[in-house]
C-alpha cells in the first residue's frame, strides 16, 4: 500500500486522457516559436498585434467589434455593467451556477452593485418558461453555453432562438458567456457567428478548448466595445502589454479551432466507456461538447484508491482529482483535448474493465 | 525638407538616449531564455513561480507579505478600498496629479465610490502642512515617490518621516505609490525596506525602471494582502496564469536593480547637458531619480523640426515625442535606462551644441 496521492499518481501516468497537456512554460515557448522578436508590443490597448487579433475575432464571432481582456471575469462584469447603465436598471438574470455567482467573490455586487436574479434550478438549464415567468424587470440575461457546472449541457437550438426573440421583444439585452463557445459548434452545427447573432454581447475564452495561457475577448457593437475599454481601464485590465496572452491565444486558436469536432467525438466515446461501468454515469450521458462530468457511487477516498491502482496497472490517467459530491458519492470534470488521440485503445479499455470490476466489487462489498 | 515625423526620425537614430530599448517581443524572449519549459504555470494565485517571487518581494520591501498583480491600477485601487473599508470611511487623500486621479478613468470613484481629497497644488509636492491642514477625515493618504507628473520630485526624507509619524498618530493609513521606488533608492541612500517601513502598504511596478513587460506587487501585512487577493479576484485580475509577467519581472529585477545608481548619475549628467541650452530647463533641475522632464521655450512644431534635424545630423535620438505645454512652450519626459551608457559622448555633446545653437537662433529670430 503506497501513500501516493491521486494527483501524484496521475502525473506519473504515461497516458493522461483529458486536456491538452501540462500547463507549464512550454505552452508559452511553443506559441512564441515562430514570432519575430522585433514585433512591437501592444501599448495600453492599441498596436497591431492587438488590433489584428481583435479584428479576427470580431469577424469570426460576426460582431462589429471585439476587445481583448486579460480575463473573462473582468469582461463579463463589464458587459453586464454597460447594459445595466444603458437601460438604467441594475438588475440582471443568470443561472444559479453562473461563474459570476460562484467563482468571482461577488465582484458584480461588490464593484458594480448589480443585483442578479437566479433563474432555473441548480441542476438544470434555463428554459424559455423561466424567462417568461420572471417577476422583475432586468437589463440583461446571461446565458452560458454550455452550462459548465452541470457537465456542459446545452438547450435545443430552437429554445435558444425563442429566448433570444423574446428578449429582443422585451428590450432585454442578451449576453453570451461563451467560455466554451468554440467547443459547442460541432453539436449545434452552426457557425460561431450564427450563434452570436442571437446575442447582443459575447465573451469567449482562450484557455479552455483553445488551450492558451489566459485571456478573453468581449464582442458586440462598437458603442458597446468602446464603453468596455473605459471599464477595462477602470478595472486595471488595460495593461501596457497584453501580448503574451494575445500571441498565445492567436497561436492556439489557429492550431485547435479545427479540432473541436474531433474533441467532441472523443468526448462521446470516452463518456461511453464510463457509462458501461457499474455505478458510474456521465452528465450529460451523451456529451454535447468536449466536456462532461463523471458521477460515481463511491465515497471520494475509496474511488481515489481504485483510480490509483488503475493508473499503476495500465499507465492510463483518468483524472487528477476527485471531488466529494456527498458522503457516498463523488465526481469530477473532464475536458477532452489534444491528449486523447495519443491514448492507445487497449490500455484505455483495460482501465475501464478494471474500473467496472472494482466498482462491482466495491458496491457488492 | 522631409515630411518625416519626430517618432519616425527617433526610431531611425543610432543612439536613442532614454529607456532600456524597444518594447517588443524580444523583451519576453530574453526573459525566457534560461527558463525550463517544464516549469509549472501559476494557477489562480498559487504555485511556486508566483509564491517565490512574492516572497522575494516581501523580503525586499520589508513587509510581511506581497501579492503579484497584473497592474498597478488594480493594486492601488484595491489598497485604498481595503483601508477605507477597515476604517469605515470612504475618503482618501492624494496629489492632484496622482495616477488614480488622471489616468484611470475614475475607477476609484466609479468602482469603489471612494472620494479623494486633492492635496497640494498641481505643480508642487505634498508637504507636511498640507496634511496637517486637511479639513476632513480620511482613511488613507497616498504618497507617490517620486511624483512623476512634476518630473519625478521627492520630499526631503525628514519630511517624509514627519508625515508618516503624523499619520500613525492620527490613525491615517499611509500608502506608497512606489511605481518608481527602486529608482529613488540611490538618492535617499536608503533601502527599499527602510522607506517602506514608513508606509502601511506599498505598490511597486516592474515595467518602469525594471523594464519588464507588465505587472505590479502590493505589499503589507498578511491581513491586508489576504484581503487584496479577494479584491483581485473581484476585479478580474486573478488570472489562471500570470507567469509571463512574473518571470519577466523577476528576470529584469535581477538584471537591473543594481543599476539604479548608474541610471541616476546618468540622468543628472543628461539633465546637465539640457540645462546648458538656451531656453531649456529640466524639472527637477537636478534629478533625484532616473527621470526628469524637459521644458522648452518653443512651440511644439518648431521644437520637433529642430530635433529631427539634430537626429539626422548626429544619429542621437533625444526623445520620440514632444507635448504642447502652452502655445509657446513644449515639454517631454525622459527616463534613463540601459541605452544611455551606449551613447558615445561626442555625438551626444554635438547634439546638445546643435540644440543650444538652434534654440538661440529660434529665440532671437
Amino acid at each position: 500500500m503506497t501513500h501516493i496521492t491521486l494527483a501524484e499518481a496521475f502525473n506519473q501516468t504515461t497516458y493522461p486522457v483529458a486536456g491538452h497537456g501540462k500547463r507549464n512554460v512550454q505552452v508559452l515557448l511553443d506559441a512564441l516559436q515562430d514570432i519575430d522578436g522585433a514585433l512591437d508590443s501592444d501599448m495600453y490597448g492599441s498596436g497591431q498585434v492587438m488590433e489584428d487579433f481583435q479584428q479576427q475575432m470580431a469577424s469570426y464571432l460576426g460582431k462589429e467589434s471585439a476587445v481583448f481582456f486579460p480575463s473573462g471575469t473582468m469582461a463579463q462584469q463589464i458587459a453586464l455593467r454597460i447594459w445595466c447603465d444603458r437601460l438604467e436598471l441594475k438588475r440582471v438574470a443568470y443561472h444559479p451556477l453562473c461563474h459570476l455567482e460562484i467563482h468571482e467573490k461577488d465582484g458584480l455586487k461588490e464593484l458594480h452593485h448589480i443585483e442578479p436574479i437566479l433563474l432555473a434550478d441548480k441542476d438544470r438549464l434555463i428554459q424559455l418558461d423561466d424567462v417568461l415567468n420572471m417577476q422583475e424587470d432586468i437589463a440583461c440575461l446571461l446565458l452560458e453555453l454550455p452550462q459548465r457546472e452541470i457537465g456542459g449541457q446545452l438547450p435545443d437550438y430552437g429554445d435558444l432562438e425563442a429566448i433570444s426573440t423574446y428578449c429582443r421583444e422585451k428590450g432585454i439585452k442578451l449576453h453570451l458567456d461563451g467560455a466554451r463557445l468554440f467547443e459547442i459548434l460541432p453539436y449545434y452545427q452552426k457557425s460561431a457567428a450564427e450563434i452570436c447573432a442571437l446575442f447582443d454581447s459575447v465573451y469567449v475564452s482562450f484557455y479552455k478548448g483553445i488551450g492558451g495561457i489566459a485571456g478573453a475577448v468581449l464582442a458586440g457593437d462598437s458603442d458597446f466595445t468602446e464603453a468596455s475599454k473605459v471599464w477595462k481601464r477602470r478595472h486595471g485590465g488595460d495593461l501596457i502589454s497584453l501580448y503574451p496572452y494575445i500571441i498565445s491565444s492567436k497561436h492556439y486558436f489557429s492550431e485547435r479551432i479545427g479540432k473541436m469536432a474531433q474533441y467532441y467525438e472523443e468526448a462521446k466515446e470516452l463518456a461511453g466507456f464510463y457509462n458501461q461501468c457499474q455505478g458510474v454515469v456521465t452528465q450529460p450521458v451523451e456529451p454535447v461538447s468536449n466536456m462532461f462530468h463523471v458521477h460515481v457511487e463511491l465515497p471520494r477516498a475509496q474511488l481515489e484508491s481504485i483510480l490509483i491502482a488503475i493508473y499503476e496497472a495500465t499507465g492510463v490517467g483518468l483524472t487528477g482529482y476527485v471531488r466529494e459530491a456527498s458522503e457516498t458519492t463523488s465526481c469530477y470534470e473532464l475536458s477532452i483535448g489534444d491528449r486523447y488521440v495519443n491514448v492507445p485503445k487497449e490500455p484505455l479499455r483495460e482501465a475501464f474493465r478494471m474500473l467496472d470490476a472494482q466498482m462491482k466489487e466495491a458496491v457488492q462489498g
